[in-house]
């Protein structure tokens, strides 16, 4: 049965537990208690987590773990030299050591890491290299494995890394099947770059969307792309080359779009003068309000309202 | 200070925890303690969830919560009428409370869900519905929202669930930010469904990848299309079909290459004899690699040897 060990230290964040979750899907989709995990802090007992999160835990001694991770605190805590000669100790005996987040300024301290390729959050890689010279510090990728020390950027990537371990020890078909179990999108290389560009674009699109939604529910002001590119965060040229590439229409093109729309509903209930609907939806007159719709519908307004009203006497 | 609060079960599953880890980064974020949590149980003290991890938790009393979290544990676990009837009082009291995977059972229980559109995770949908026809189960979707009662598949689920709850208290834009430094590949929506095609392509890639290095280490083998369908855990047809589509050729086509490639690499090295070479890449005999050399490179084994003694003395 493959030992995990989980170190944490004072004030540990609470994502550090996240790769053990991955071990207990293991074991579920295993369907048999195959890993077996101990929570370690240096001197044992109970340690409370930077977020108030208070869990009990084992003194690292002299046991041999089949992994050892090794997690930090939201900043990087240092380590007394006993702590350090023991975990050296224990790595020694260990068949894996991986570090999370900042969990490489631990290993680093130990010296577990120098002349090695090592990762941690992209927040602190320029301090871990400056720190320890000797590290080849790749500061964008989610972890590294140069056996038997691994290091990972924590987070997410830390279930990136027991995805990987796991797979060494059952096979990759088992981690497709455990990475089914925790609805995880799909499996990351070490290699994945820390920052994910389908989320900027999330982010653009978002904007975007934000900025659709905003002249929707605004439709009777007068719109300028300065004001729409207000709404997104975005200077006015960014706006507008980002909604053309995303909508294929420019954003004034875009809200006569909208407009037509909204007004077309109001024209087809037929509660409305259409100088009210004209104003609401913001054509500004009746006048203005056919115009747009001989040209983009190729139909009046007053077309569109008799053939909605013949349409429900049918 | 919106206070969160975690209820969890005895044998509490590991992954409950992960999304008090989304609070936390976001409190990163927000570079200030915003989210406050605190770790609940029915009757307090400490307890061991189901993976050895032990927590202290504080009894769940008349506070109330912004949001509570309520968890379960790997199987469906009943609860007393007693802690039904505290679970209804604090929910009443709190703004938002939410069920982690089978924590969506404790809701049921406590009757929060009837009438309600309510998920969990896919293994227990079924069980779920059968055991509450009052809830109307969506057995695929990654959470539910119906405020002020949300569920969620758990896992993962839980991330994109958590996300959802700070996007309602701070916005899109720090959301984005906070999905980032956890290294969130993207940001998904309730009705994301629980199974990722992206997953299940990798694993497809994944068998085709398997069956060609299975072929690559086993070129000297008669390599027919049903050992590699074998290697792969598909059917010859399936096998025949996902292949084409992801090579462009069929599975004879690619072994042939992959033949080809490492008889060259041989036939340049320029030490074996090409009867040797022809055995171990499966031509079998030097003819039959010779006329495949000339039918698809071009050039007969004995002038891509000349060529690179040529360019080894230039």
């Amino acid at each position: 049965m493959p030992l995990i060990g989980l170190l944490l230290p004072d004030g540990f964040e609470v994502c550090s537990l996240t790769p053990v979750a991955v071990f207990e899907a293991a074991n579920a989709e295993l369907g048999e208690p195959f890993y077996d995990v101990r929570v370690l802090s240096d001197r044992g007992g109970r340690i409370t987590g930077s977020f108030g999160v208070a869990i009990a835990t084992q003194a690292l001694g002299g046991e041999a773990y089949d992994t050892l991770l090794v997690a930090g605190a939201p900043d990087v805590v240092s380590t007394t030299p006993l702590a350090q000669a023991r975990l050296r100790m224990v790595a020694a005996r260990s068949g894996r050591v991986a570090s999370l987040r900042l969990g490489a300024f631990a290993l680093a301290e130990a010296g577990l890491l120098d002349g090695r390729r090592a990762t941690t959050h992209a927040t602190h890689a320029h301090a871990l290299q400056q720190r320890f010279p000797a590290i080849r510090v790749d500061a964008d990728c989610l972890f590294t494995q140069e056996d038997p020390v691994w290091t990972s950027a924590g987070m997410t990537a830390g279930v990136d890394l027991a995805l990987h371990l796991i797979e060494r020890d059952v096979g990759r078909g088992c981690v497709q099947r455990v990475a089914a179990r925790l609805m995880i999108p799909m499996l990351r290389s070490g290699a994945h770059p820390q920052h994910s560009a389908a989320l900027d674009l999330q982010a653009t699109s978002d904007r975007v969307a934000t900025a659709l939604e905003f002249a929707r529910n605004n439709l009777r002001r007068k719109l300028t792309v300065e004001d729409l590119a207000e709404v997104a965060r975005l200077s006015p040229r960014q706006f507008s080359r980002i909604f053309r590439n995303q909508t294929g229409c420019s954003p004034a093109r875009a809200i006569e779009k909208l407009r037509l729309e909204a007004a077309c509903v109001l024209i087809r209930q037929g509660r409305l003068p259409f100088e009210t609907i004209a104003g609401e939806t913001g054509f500004g007159d009746e006048e203005r309000m056919r115009r747009a719709f001989t040209r983009d519908v190729g139909q009046a307004p007053r077309a569109i309202r008799r053939m909605a009203q013949m349409a429900r006497a049918a």
